[in-house]
């Protein structure tokens, strides 16, 4: 395992500046300065008990005098896998659930109201490895798979909204599999799903021998701690993506990923970020974290030797505020719990100082991508003879 | 002047940690590293002669055995006022023609093949005091006017595409106003011009009050060396107009800014590195710098009292790469020339690696912005009574 050379996160090397000099960039990096919030000594206790890092922290916004606010606290749990991949799965699976169990205790004595898993979290990533089998059978139904079942009970206890990203089997469509977010209301309820609508084809994330484009559209979901949505992964690569979860009116969207490596770690504080900004909702990242090491070997299109392992995930999870400002990161390299609260009625506030809805020109932008999407498109280039 | 309370830039903070926390904290903040890169002595001695920051680097691409590299050097200038806001307009203009003269000589001793100046370079950014009088003088034709015709001379000495952005007025169609980027090849010659496409309300950015927005769609401009487009200041909030640049085929997007205070510099830093990743380009993005002051108090919309400046230009220009590095930031506080070298050809090979492109989707886009500017548009919302 070669978690031990990698660094903590980037938020504990900048504390060691001066404090003005700290601050400085700070505020350059990381917007307006959140605050600290009550999370609870029970929470504190268990989250040590638990060995899962606990951060918390909580955005400022306005009073208005025609709204209440509209409080809410979300948790991001970013984890390892707790035994080695080639375990038993069902093994795995009860590992899994039990480590579930251990952070939504956390979670509620937090007071997490929407609590999100990172992707396809009750299983190894093992799409690296390019074997359908054991890992298609980790694929299960939405809505009445073991997961979702397993889940509806601790969020009807919890009265907590739990986003669950699975493998998706679907069993009325050929049986076919997908990458998939199931939504459970804080009644214990199925709320719905939304299947991951971009599929990776870069480096080991061979995901798209596994699933396809998802179906399910931009799905918001109403509940009674705001409008959620859920941008699975590389999903987040696509401000598209993120736009149309913008325009059915999410106030947070849920960003569960997993993600390595030098290519996308300079990206990862960049996209989710920029997607709060241009949307003015909240946007919420989740990597995993640690190194999944495989039986088998397998190749990474590289040109490099064979290899057992996915590399590094360096958790790094955060949560984005519509303003630009946001979080601290969760650590590269252990599991760990980030709780904030924030007041829903931010997005409106941002958005009327803002106003990139009103300066939006949506109409103009349809017109191109119609364009665009036919054969015989032709860009718009200037060239010294086409004066414009 | 509050100048002097300003840092110099987060890039010169950093620098004091011990290196080999520098060194990760720059790999994540900041991507794969830039090399440095020969601008000759003769840049130095004239850039120190005009006082003006000189900042230069390299981006490593791959090279391809069947495509030759095509290298490039861009010149992004950022610089404040050289004389009062109240000085008489010819002086004024004088003035600044005086230090594009300077500049542009440094620009070509450094090898600069593209240039481009700040938004509305030749003026105070005086849309802040909503004043018609005298500021709208400042207004010229784009292709005709005096500074498309100073510059033209300066581009073909230099062999310098030179992207101008000014205050246009287009006395063909009712001596309207605009804000617009004019582009004159390396030969001198006026290739064609770009008006601003989102136009901002947001504190003192009063330019509504000035011209509408730009109705030039999203043109590419063939040159000699490379695909350009200008992306003009407000504009870099919206992804749908960096990614039509993107459609259109653009390999760099200049972002001519003018931008102030807390709001915006979280999001600096952010947005045209997020719109280089998400469209496989290079992104420019220039920022004023300084505080300008006016002869006439006004304010701000915010409750406060009237005043005399528009808060501080805090400048930081940058350029990032399409796989999501970037280059240092200018200072903060002086007036600066950043020189990148990069081979255009990093764009497709970043865009083969990555496959944003392919994954795109832009046909069920097409379809939900086409819906989205209806008048009965029904969001994608999923309640408990529509199951998903």
């Amino acid at each position: 395992m070669s978690d031990i050379k990698e660094f903590e996160s980037v938020e504990r090397i900048l504390k060691k500046l001066p404090p003005e000099d700290y601050e400085n960039v700070r505020r350059v990096l990381y917007g307006k300065a959140t605050r600290e919030i009550d999370v609870s000594e029970k929470a504190k206790h268990l989250s040590e008990k638990y060995a899962i890092e606990l951060v918390s922290c909580g955005f400022d916004s306005k009073e208005e005098e025609l709204r209440s606010p509209r409080i809410v606290r979300v948790g991001l749990f970013q984890h390892k896998i707790p035994i080695p991949t080639w375990s038993p799965m069902k093994e795995m699976r009860e590992a899994m659930y039990q480590m579930a169990r251990d952070v939504l205790e956390v979670a509620y004595r937090g007071g997490v109201n929407v609590f999100c898993f990172q992707e396809a979290w009750n299983m190894p990533f093992a799409f690296c490895t390019r074997e359908k089998h054991p890992w298609c059978e980790y694929a299960e139904d939405a809505q009445h798979g073991p997961t979702t079942r397993f889940l509806s009970e601790l969020a009807s206890r919890y009265n907590m909204v739990i986003i669950s990203p699975i493998l998706e089997r679907d069993s009325v469509h050929g049986n076919t599999i997908w990458n998939t977010a199931v939504v459970i209301d804080n009644h214990g309820d199925y709320l719905g799903k939304h299947r991951k609508n971009h599929i990776p084809r870069v480096g080991d994330f061979n995901e798209s021998t596994y699933y396809l484009e998802g179906n399910t559209g931009h799905p918001v979901f109403e509940t009674q701690f705001g409008k959620i949505a859920v941008n699975i992964c590389y999903g987040r690569h696509h401000p598209l993506n993120w736009l149309a979860f913008g325009i059915n009116g999410a106030e947070i969207v849920f960003n569960p990923s997993a993600t390595v490596g030098e290519l996308s770690e300079p990206l990862w504080g960049i996209e989710a970020r920029n997607a709060a900004i241009a949307n003015s909702y909240f946007t919420c990242a989740i990597n995993r974290v640690g190194t999944e090491e495989f039986k088998n070997e397998f190749t990474s299109g590289n040109g490099l030797p064979a290899h057992r392992d996915f590399g590094h995930f360096y958790g790094s999870s955060y949560v984005a505020a519509p303003d630009g400002s946001r979080s601290p990161g969760l650590s590269r390299t252990k599991n760990g719990l980030l709780i904030a609260e924030f007041d829903l009625n931010l997005c409106r506030q941002v958005a009327d100082v803002w106003g990139f809805q009103m300066t939006q020109r949506l109409d103009m932008y349809a017109e191109l991508l119609d364009k665009a999407t036919t054969h015989d498109f032709k860009p718009q280039v200037v060239t010294k003879t086409t004066e414009l």
